[in-house]
This record gives C-alpha cells, sequence and structure tokens, in this order.
C-alpha cells in the first residue's frame, strides 16, 4: 500500500486504552515541515473543547501536527476540558520537539466525560515511537483505525495531481459513521497534502469542498458538537498553487477526494442497507433545491420506505410540499434511476411502481426529483432508516 | 355512554369496502341545523382535493355536514380528485336535503391513488340510514373508529362549560397515529359544539387551540397532505359567547379539549412505548425555546435514547447546540422529571444517571432543560423512535 504516502507526512494509531475493549484509540498526524493549515467546524453552537482550542490555534495558519483520539469526546467538559485539550497537544509537542501551538487536537466518542489525560500522558511515549517508525503506507491506515467509534471500516483515500506538469499527492481520512451514536460526537476529517498553497487558498478551497461534500450527506440530520475538518499543506512536493488556474486544478482534486470520503461514510451510516443519491432539478433556485432535497433525504418516513423497499412516492411528495419553498405540486415528476414514477405529481400505476421497486433493491439508486419550475439544482446522498440503526442507537438491550 | 351527545348533532360511521380488511372507512357529522365554522388546514404545500375544497367552502363560514374516509387520502388526484371530493360532499348533500356547499369532506389514507367514489356512492344510503338511526352515544364513536388508518384506538373526548351559568357542550374526534404512516396522509380532527359563536370568533378560538395542541406534538417530524381541523358551532344550547370574557372561557375548554387529543394522537404514535413532554425554559424568547424544544422532541438520536431507556444527556445538548438559535451551553440544567442529570452544562455523575434511568423507565415523563438565559418557555410532545416506528413504516416484510 505504498499509495499511501505523501511526501513529509508521517502517521500512525495506536491502542492507549481510552477504549475499553482494546482497539485503537489514539492517533497522530505530524509533518516533518510547518504546513499552511485550514479548518472547517461544526456550527453546533455546544463546541467541543478540541475545537474551541483548535478554532484559536488555526488563526496563524500554521500548524504541524494533529493528535486525535476516540472513547471520548471531550465535550461539556468545561475548564477542565480545554485544560486537557491543552495538555493533550503538548504532550505531542513536548515529544516531536516543536511549539505547543503548532499541534491541533480531535476528540471523537462519549459526551460528558472528562478526558483520561493520564491514560494519554503515559502512551504518548509509544504513540511518538510508532510515528517515528511507522511506514508512510501502514501509518495512515492505523490512524483512521485509531479514530473510528461506531464506524464499522476506516475511511482513507488518495489522489494524486499535476500543476503545469509538476505532481502533488493529497490523503484525506475520515470517521462518521451515524451522525452522532449514542453519545458519541462524531463526524472529523484530516486531509494532507504535500502541495504549496496559502492558509487563505487553502481555506477558500476547504470550504468549497466540504460545501459539495460532508454539507452533501445525511444520516439523520443530527449535528456533532466535535466536527472538525482540517486541511494541512506543507509544500514538500515544491508544486505551487500560484494562479486562479492552478487553484481550480486544486480544488477539482479535493472536491472529488472528498466526496468520496463523504459517500465512504454514508455508506458505512449506522444501520445503513442502502445508499441514496437525492437529486432536485428544476427548482427556482439551487437554494430552493437543497432545501427540497434536504427535507426528503431527512424525512424518517422516506428512509424507511427506502428500508422496505417501497417506492412509496407519497412520503416522497409529502415531504416535498413541506420544505418550505414555492413548488407547483402538478408539474412533479419523479425517477428511481431511469424509472418513471410521478408524472405531473400523479402515480405512473402499478406497473411503473412494479419497475421502481425492482431499483429499491438496488444497494444504491439514485432519486431524481424534476420540479419543472426553473434551472435550480442540488444533490445529496442519504441511507436508509433501519432497524438497526435504532438498535445500535437505543443501545439495545435484548 | 350518554356522554357523547351534543345538541343538534348526529354521527355514524360504516365499512362502505374502501377498506379491504372489512373495517369502518366512511362516516358523516351531521347538525340538524345550519352551523358556523372554521377550519385549519395542513402547511403542507402539496394539498388533497378534499382541502381544497374545504378552503373553499369554509370561506363562506356556514357548514352543515361533513363527509370524511379513510383508507385513501385522495392526494396528488389532479382534476379527477377535486371532482370525486365534490361528488363525494353532493351524496351527503343530497341525502341530507341540504345544499352541497354546506358539507365539507375530508379522506386519509393512500395518497396517489383515486378515490372509490362509486363505492362511497353505493354506500351512502347505509350511511344515511346509520346516521338517522345513530344513537348519540354509539354514534361519534362509531365516526371515530371509521376515520382510523394506522390508529390503534379511537380518539374521542367530551367537555361540559358554562357561561354565564348557562351550559354547553364541546364534543372532539381525532385520528393520526404516525404522524404519516406509509403513504397514508394523516390528521384529522373535528369538533362539534352546541354553544352560539360567529365564525370569525371560532376561527380565532380554533386557530390558538391548535397551536397549543396539534401544533405542540411531534412524531416523526413529517407533516401531511391532508392535515384538517374544522370546528362547527350550531347554537342548539342558546349558551352564546357574546363578550371577550366568554371567548376566554370557551377558548379555555377548547385548549383543554384539544390538547387531550393531540396527547391521544402522540400516545397512539406509531410504535410509541413512550409520551415524553419536552419543557424548555429560560431562553431569550418563547419562538427560541420552542425552536430548542422541537429540534431535541425531532432528534431521532434523542427519540431513539428514550426507546432504549438511556438517559442520554450528551444528545440531547447536541440537538440543543444545533436548535439555530443563541445559547450558552454552560448554562444548561437538565433534568428528567424532578432529577438533575446537568448542571451548568455539565453532567451530575453516575448516581444522577441512574436516578434518571429509573425515570426513563416509565411510560411517561418530562424532560425539562432550563437555559437560564432569560424567561422563554415552550413544551411540546413527543414519543420515542422505536423498532416497531421502522417496522410499520418500512412495510415490514418478515
Amino acid at each position: 500500500m505504498e499509495h499511501y504516502s505523501c511526501e513529509g507526512f508521517k502517521a500512525t494509531g495506536i491502542a492507549s486504552g481510552i477504549k475499553k475493549n482494546g482497539e485503537k484509540d489514539l492517533g497522530i498526524i505530524f509533518s516533518t515541515v510547518p504546513a499552511n493549515v485550514a479548518g472547517v467546524f461544526t456550527k453546533n453552537a455546544v463546541q467541543a473543547a478540541p475545537v474551541q482550542l483548535d478554532k484559536e490555534r488555526i488563526k496563524s495558519g500554521k500548524s504541524q501536527a494533529i493528535i486525535v483520539n476516540s472513547g471520548n469526546a471531550n465535550c461539556c467538559t468545561g475548564d477542565q476540558g480545554l485544560k486537557d485539550a491543552i495538555q493533550m497537544a503538548k504532550l505531542a509537542a513536548d515529544h516531536l520537539k516543536i511549539s505547543e501551538q503548532m499541534v491541533l487536537t480531535a476528540s471523537t466518542g462519549v459526551i460528558g466525560e472528562y478526558l483520561q489525560i493520564d491514560t494519554i500522558k503515559q502512551a504518548a511515549p509509544a504513540l511518538y515511537k510508532a510515528l517515528i517508525t511507522a511506514q508512510p503506507d501502514d501509518g495512515f491506515k492505523d490512524f483512521a483505525e485509531s479514530i473510528m467509534t461506531t464506524d464499522t471500516v476506516p475511511k482513507t483515500v488518495r489522489a494524486k495531481g499535476e500543476i503545469d506538469g509538476k505532481p502533488f499527492t493529497v490523503i484525506g481520512v475520515a470517521k462518521g459513521a451515524g451522525m452522532i451514536k449514542p453519545d458519541m460526537a462524531t463526524m472529523l476529517c484530516f486531509v494532507c497534502t504535500d502541495i504549496e498553497a496559502s492558509s487563505e487558498i487553502l481555506t477558500d478551497c476547504l470550504k468549497q469542498a466540504v460545501n459539495i461534500s460532508f454539507n452533501r450527506i445525511t444520516i439523520d440530520g443530527d449535528t456533532s458538537t466535535n466536527d472538525t475538518v482540517i486541511i494541512m499543506a506543507n509544500g514538500m512536493s515544491k508544486t505551487s498553487i500560484k494562479t486562479d488556474g492552478h487553484k481550480k486544478q486544486f480544488q477539482k482534486i479535493l472536491n472529488h477526494l472528498m466526496t468520496d470520503l463523504a459517500i465512504q461514510v454514508v455508506k458505512d451510516g449506522e444501520g445503513a442497507t442502502k445508499l441514496v443519491k437525492v437529486v432536485v432539478k428544476g427548482a427556482i433556485s439551487d437554494h430552493d433545491a437543497f432545501k427540497i432535497a434536504d427535507t426528503v433525504a431527512n424525512s424518517c418516513l422516506v428512509k424507511t420506505a427506502f428500508f422496505g423497499e417501497d417506492a412509496n412516492w407519497g412520503r416522497i411528495i409529502g415531504a416535498v410540499g413541506r420544505a418550505g419553498v414555492p413548488i407547483e405540486p402538478d408539474s412533479i415528476d419523479i425517477f428511481f434511476d431511469d424509472v418513471v414514477m410521478v408524472k405531473d405529481g400523479t402515480g405512473c400505476g402499478s406497473r411503473a411502481e412494479k419497475e421502481a421497486t425492482k431499483i429499491l433493491k438496488n444497494p444504491e439508486f439514485t432519486l431524481l426529483i424534476d420540479m419543472n419550475m426553473r434551472g435550480g439544482s442540488a444533490s445529496l446522498y442519504t441511507c436508509d432508516l433501519s432497524l438497526d440503526y435504532v438498535k445500535i442507537n437505543a443501545d439495545y438491550r435484548s
């Protein structure tokens, strides 16, 4: 797996003892030289300690390491939580012999319990040792495993690009599963690239990429107190973003890479058995199209129908109607993949339903809603609402 | 069950054959004299044919009968649907020998199939016969049964009031279950009273009562294409609303009666095992308090935690944080009934959690979120998200 290397970056993950089951729960990413950095954080008004810390530190535009734990979100932990996050970063900084201001942190797991900072302190030398001996291939995989909570698979992706014939590499790692499992504070994504780019360019590109990737997926509509996306660019490839054209080339690759990670997250959604792309077109505006797609993709009734493999367009049209944007009910067409189920707001009958039901039996399909009004469009990915989702999230005691 | 009578009103319900299982599916309410009327209808942009018809007819402020079917929502049925709704009203009008403009209609059931108008036509004489021979006691019960879809129990309530020592009666009937079951278009409520009140007064009172009853319950956050609440007042008691004081007295009784019906609807929510009152106080405004309560009450994660009897305050605080209103995370207190679970935004430890878990084992409890900011408050009722909800709504084929 040579293909996980990205010049100047090292990563690893170990089991520190935070997770009681002995699984990996502490990871680190390190750039051998200071990197330019940008971040996007949760819009939830309740923000975990590491989010508060990172938002301050990232203002300098420079970082060199990110230390991450799973098993504890370090959220709703007050002043002690912030002290713990600072201490966690300092442990990494001391071993790496860099300024603690150059270290970011992230946490994911149970909300409301104090971080096991002593456990992390004891594990820090082992983490450092694992990092310096890590092979580039295994390192990111171990890191990806160390940030998992209810995820069933680690999520990584790599892309190679070229600017004016000069190559660069981007590596992305994410975790997600249910938007938030029990009391799990969830979505994390870290992107490393050896391209040379200012933190302003990185911020622009990251925001756009998040907007078309992680902001276009939904599992249960809940958002986390810990959601964090960070990109570090260390310039080691000597390939630079100098013009708007270069920026566009990089943006395209970043969009693709983060969309890939976002789809991996939905596919691994808690209890998910279906990956559904919801596409809305013909709306009055892109904004309206997004509101419609979002309402449909988050409807419990639509999502249980997906689970039941039931081509239940009545629920879909009901969700469209409550999206809060102007619509013309008699103009709506609905397709499952290439099967027309609804034409001009009325059903196409039992034969169409039979064909649509076949589509719904697939693990992946597209639901297209054509509003036939104007040119507004949007798409997002969702999954079904299954019995396992409820079991997982009820801490089901059978 | 003498107590279901209300002077001048008759009601009944029969099995017409729309429902294939032979259950009651056609009902009628009739006032022997023209009544003043008011209605509140779904805000969904997709509106069923009977909703479209009623909204027109109710403008006159007068009605004398409501004919209702279950098993078919007559929604997304185009021009034919509207013709069928008009025809359904005419069938009632012809038998009752009143103007068809004085008849309202409502439908609930499958979306997107044409109404079985021939079945209704054939059943109309039997419906009329049942109405004229109906005992006041059984009549409303039969009517309540005839409008059920996934409801497991009929929902009726009666109240007696007095104005200046003169009595009046109010009877309410509702159906609800899941906000919308599979392709079921859902919530209906009909209120009959022998008080004397103008349609303007009725409109004011109904809007306020809906606002604190049916607008304060949530099962799955979906809203229906057919939601309809109608009140008819026939003045037969000779008790009149003449002053603002009278209006307030009537409002109080109506609020109480419709809250009772709304709670019956949530309790009978699809798969529901818990009735939870979510109370938010200390918010910046009542509006903010409602947004917080609504976000918490609709969170899939909070609702599955209720099902799991898990005092998972991390999910609650996560939902509070994404309500989209200004909050102070470090000021939040959370109680389950009288047990403090969270104080100043941090958990009260395992002993509190143990006590809270006991509360969660009850079929009914209150979740109180005190924002400790200002005086804004709101409350609403919700239920848990259970395995049965998913089974019912997935059309589970085991």
